[in-house]
């Protein structure tokens, strides 16, 4: 049994998908939820994805071996207090938040000596669905996990954690706290806000109603990250603050190059952009197809 | 036969997606096609998309019934001249162009009488390939078709093109030129631009290995378009400069608002402009999933 007692705070798509693939590959005894609402609590053992609850997260956490945080990054932050007081002896706790940075810098202060036992972790899954009713157990499958150990990380604790994600399908890679917010400040979180900027931007247009009755597959494909629930990237943006700005800034330097070749009539210049990201996108394809990564 | 002979003019995906399908249907007699590649040409006659072909235009278009140009934007308004001198009585010509006010401002010139015989046409339909070899009979099947009749459009030449559409599957819709111009440049030709640039910014950075190596399916989805053909989207941004530019502008605000609001802590107005922008993409999803068109 690779763990005998699991507590998955905030029972979500992410942490409820781990707690089923967990169980399904009988590497857990017991999986203990933790939640603000009761009534996701009582669905998730209607689900089959835990075994019991508790609403009191010092209860929740006090028997386990590994506390799973699954809550949004601002609530993450929040608990670590109730959760390092009650932990027993050996426990081990990982978070799974969008942005690294800020949960290490408050772990930090917070856990005292306990932070050698905790282990931040994003998995790069998701779907723009949340909730335990959305969560499966193959969510994780052929997805990357990062992990961001710290200096003060003990190795057991890291390795426990490597395992488990390895067991539920991931494919684990470390990355140092400051490289992981860069790389997804550019990867995920710069194009979620492009998404809501650019459907709140059409939203408010006048010709509105056929712009979006207009709007064709690549459309679709474009915007559906913009469906991503609202106060989770409320958190994320808060949470990599200075590597989104950073991002962001780099972007719009990269629109307005796009901008001022069209107004100055330069075809050159454009081509050149267009040429380049296509050549970018193209070998991204490639080195996808050869990775043989399913796609999320 | 709803077609006796139709000249393809600029044979690639489009042009020979069209020819298949009217071909399939038995619903034209001769497919004569003309480009400026012979290769293109001999391909087409070999994957039997057409039944002829001309490298001289005015020889492709002369017997022609109907003239369909797919040539991208730039060239077509350079092709008019030479095919209007060459078309015998009663031929309709029609184009598939993504911008149509800067083809209709050429065509009003160059055509004069002959003017009340086109049907400006844009197909919202595609992938990022392009080329004879991309196309298929099926392209076409619950995709829009956009025409942008004028003032002088003659109503028999307007029917034949709608019916020319419809019977490849397409739902074709009437739109006066400005409001296509204006509509396709929100959903269409602003994403691609922002496709381009996302790319393009992180093929520079730092971090670009680990930037293509860690993103996920959401990014995948999110840069698809930046593939598509550079030249194309280079005629695109400059036949629908205006419009491009002002939808640009509106967007650059929008995203400036997001960057306002991270800076300044602004929780309640960042969750604002999520929240609202996630109600119009679900909306949108939702009469997606009513009206059953299949996605591009």
């Amino acid at each position: 049994m690779l763990i005998d007692h699991l507590s998955i705070v905030g029972v979500g798509l992410i942490g409820g998908s781990l707690a089923r693939a967990l169980r399904k590959a009988k590497l857990v005894n017991r999986v203990t939820g933790c939640n603000r609402n009761e009534e996701t609590l009582k669905k998730a053992i209607e689900l089959d994805v835990i075994d019991d609850y508790s609403l009191d997260i010092k209860e929740a956490v006090s028997g386990a071996d590994v506390v799973v945080i699954g809550t949004p990054l601002s609530t993450t932050e929040k608990l670590f207090p109730q959760i390092v007081a009650s932990l027993k002896e050996g426990a081990v706790i990982t978070d799974v938040g969008s942005a690294k940075g800020s949960v290490v810098d408050v772990a930090r202060v917070v856990m005292g000596e306990l932070i050698s036992q905790f282990v931040p972790g994003h998995p790069i899954a998701g779907t723009e669905q949340s909730g335990v009713e959305a969560s499966f157990a193959e969510l994780f499958i052929n997805h990357r996990v990062i992990l961001t150990p710290l200096e003060e990380t003990n190795t057991q604790a890291l390795k426990l954690i490597t395992d488990m994600w390895q067991a539920v399908g991931a494919d684990v890679i470390d990355l140092d706290v400051e490289h992981h917010d860069a790389v997804l400040a550019a990867t995920s979180h710069l194009p979620h806000m492009l998404a809501y900027a650019l459907v709140d931007c059409l939203a408010g247009m006048q010709e509105r109603e056929e712009i979006f009755k207009y709007a064709a597959g690549g459309f679709a494909d474009f915007t559906r990250i913009a469906s991503s629930s609202p106060e989770m990237w409320h958190d994320i943006c808060f949470s990599n603050r200075n590597a989104l700005l950073n991002t962001l800034d780099k972007f719009t330097d990269h629109i307005n190059q796009i901008k001022k070749a069209i107004e100055n009539s330069d075809s050159e210049q454009l081509l050149k952009i267009f040429k380049r990201a296509k050549q970018a996108r193209d070998k991204f394809t490639d080195s996808r197809n050869q990775a043989d990564v399913s796609p999320e």
